[in-house]
């Protein structure tokens, strides 16, 4: 009943994340009803994705044709210190955030049932050539380990820890406590006690 | 900071029904980073797209190349009912549901400003000339509108009745009641009113 394209359309996108076929359904609907110029402005802007890939320093997304990520290139910033992350959009978050002036290492998504795959390996082991070579072995290196303040986030942070601990960096973590705008009625044990610890 | 070609789908994502900006950053990041054949057959799905039209005689979605949509050329379904309906989403769920074998109108999208505009108008008159001509002067013919359940619903489906009036067709709208899995408790008047009068 549903022309071939409709189904095609539905079925690649509700593979994307939070697009699940209901929403793929009526986006197939909707862009198919634009005219063609918005059509083929959507049609280029993802398009433009393919020519983006990583950067060899900190694995964020960049441009092809550059050799490295805006972040790694800005003179500005501080490389004595090193955001870890999971995911890019997770630098975005920082980004726009916008306190936040040192490095990033991007170290993939994390899949529970192996803690550090070989991206994530391969990942850090860049980072700490990185750290042994433009420092002393990583003397006046701050590495903040910004992976979810959850049990699998502190394991694998410690796994990231003794990784590093034949360096000199010093590594950390970001502060835990009660969230802006949070209740302190609703919050878990751990968040109080944390909260509690963290006090300033 | 943010490769233009990440900023770019999302001012072009962002606006397409129910997703925002963070959720097209989220897809941005995500579909860069997938291996170039996946990638690929995203970019194809939406090529799709615009080889798609409408219907001549019913206005749903078709590919070009054909004449007609799959559901008017259907033989076996019966053109002596036929469904006013707004949007594709709707015939899409109409035939989900699978107990109907009659034919639509899509009308399009309805503007609160302008219950009838220019699109709706030429859509029912072109219906109106098909019953007209394929029946005596809509004999035999039921239109059932299956417009939203609320008030604009019911003027725009008024107006329809009175554009029909000169007609033989006979013109009915979706029953209504409590939705199934619903409960009595917080069922507003108008709606329990309506499903009493519709007992059965």
């Amino acid at each position: 009943m549903l022309p071939p394209e409709i189904q095609n359309f539905v079925d690649s996108f509700s593979k994307l994340p939070a697009i699940g076929p209901r929403m793929a359904t009526r986006l197939s609907f909707f862009i198919a009803s634009l005219p063609e110029h918005e059509q083929s402005r959507i049609r280029e802007a993802l398009n433009g994705l393919k020519t983006l890939d990583r950067c060899p320093r900190c694995f964020f997304i960049k441009p092809r044709a550059e050799k490295m990520c805006g972040i790694c290139t800005n003179k500005k910033r501080d490389f004595h210190i090193v955001a870890i992350v999971e995911k890019d959009t997770d630098v975005f978050s920082i980004e726009k955030m916008g306190g936040f002036s040192g490095h990033y290492c991007v170290i993939g998504e994390l899949d529970h049932r192996n803690p550090l795959g070989e991206t994530q390996k391969q990942r850090l082991q860049s980072l700490k050539n990185r750290i042994v070579k433009e420092s002393e072995n990583g003397a006046g290196i701050e590495i903040i380990i910004a992976l979810g303040p959850n049990t699998f986030g502190d394991f694998v942070s410690e796994l990231i820890r003794q990784g590093f601990k034949d360096t000199h960096a010093k590594i950390t973590r970001l502060g835990r406590g009660i969230p802006t705008g949070g209740d302190i009625e609703f919050a878990d044990e751990e968040t109080l006690r944390n909260s509690l610890e963290n006090r300033k």
